[in-house]
């Protein structure tokens, strides 16, 4: 049963997350989720490239999120504050209201192997994302390429976190202590 | 031509890379392997789940090093030491005289999205392996994710710089720059 009825697109993801949850990722096929939004296989096809991105549609503006952000940050920034303040907002824009939906989502993305490794691939878009807004800002391939990482690295950690509490805290304020720990762990002197 | 003839599980391996680097990943079948090897395909098939595990083959052993490494390194050390300590020695063991090979394994990676998610898998496997590492060290289990999957963004970073550089310097060098790098990143203070 779809409960709400907006554009196709938004039927569609409705649906297959419904079938998803009720019966598994794997055992859901297009035919079904197009029957339960009221919709045809060509609709689908025309929105989604298969069930798959389905779960991965809403991710795909992040990458041109971290761009923006990342150039109207102020200048003069050291990388850390600069990571530090891109995550909080971007917690805070778009995470905001949807932790039982993205518990639900982290479940059903770990019940399969494939899933997994495109939730990775996803992160792996973002990281690259980052790394060019750093090289534009004028750090160097080297310090744009790892702190790019390292902060989807954190971040994903935070998500964890995050989904891993009940009762949860603000996503931007697991971030300010993922973020505080890392340097605890990396502040520590080399011998 | 297979130039080299020690057990069916090398000549396999030997003959799929080479056909890789010839013809590319997708256009290979697994026939094709085992016509070049001089054997059958039940063979393959007992060796390798599909012909993409052939490029993963050898770092099954890993996250077992990683295991047994951190297990067996000296009481007292924080992360960041115990994780310097330990990439530069799995960079020793396991990648010298590989520069070339891994090279070209690197390209037919990239080649191939389903590569590129099995790789990104790999990493994946290695920071669980790590996390436990850290835990079974007494690590509370934030610092342990933290400083498990931070290590492997790293030593992912030092393999690829080590990889573009044609007239490479040691990769446990690069190991070493890199987490440097990273304390210049994530000391700088927070506003």
């Amino acid at each position: 049963m779809t409960r709400w009825k907006p554009g196709a697109r938004e039927r569609l993801a409705a649906a297959a997350f419904e079938l998803f949850v009720e019966q598994g990722f794997a055992a859901t096929t297009v035919p079904q989720i197009t029957e339960r939004a009221g919709l045809t296989t060509r609709t689908f096809f025309r929105h989604f490239a298969d069930k798959r991105e389905v779960l991965f549609a809403a991710e795909d503006e992040l990458p041109a999120v971290v761009d923006a952000q990342m150039a109207h940050a102020p200048e003069g920034m050291d990388p850390l504050q600069l990571i530090e303040i891109g995550l909080r907002e971007v917690a805070n824009d778009r995470f905001d209201g949807l932790h039982d939906y993205l518990r639900t989502r982290r479940a059903i993305v770990r019940s399969d192997s494939g899933l997994r490794e495109r939730e990775l691939r996803k992160s792996l878009i973002l990281a690259e994302a980052a790394t060019t807004g750093f090289r534009n800002r004028g750090e160097d391939d080297f310090t744009a390429t790892l702190a790019a990482h390292i902060s989807v690295t954190a971040f994903n950690i935070a998500i964890d976190r995050w989904l891993d509490q009940d009762d949860p805290l603000p996503l931007p304020d697991i971030v300010s202590e993922t973020l505080m720990r890392l340097r605890a762990i990396t502040s520590d002197p080399l011998p």
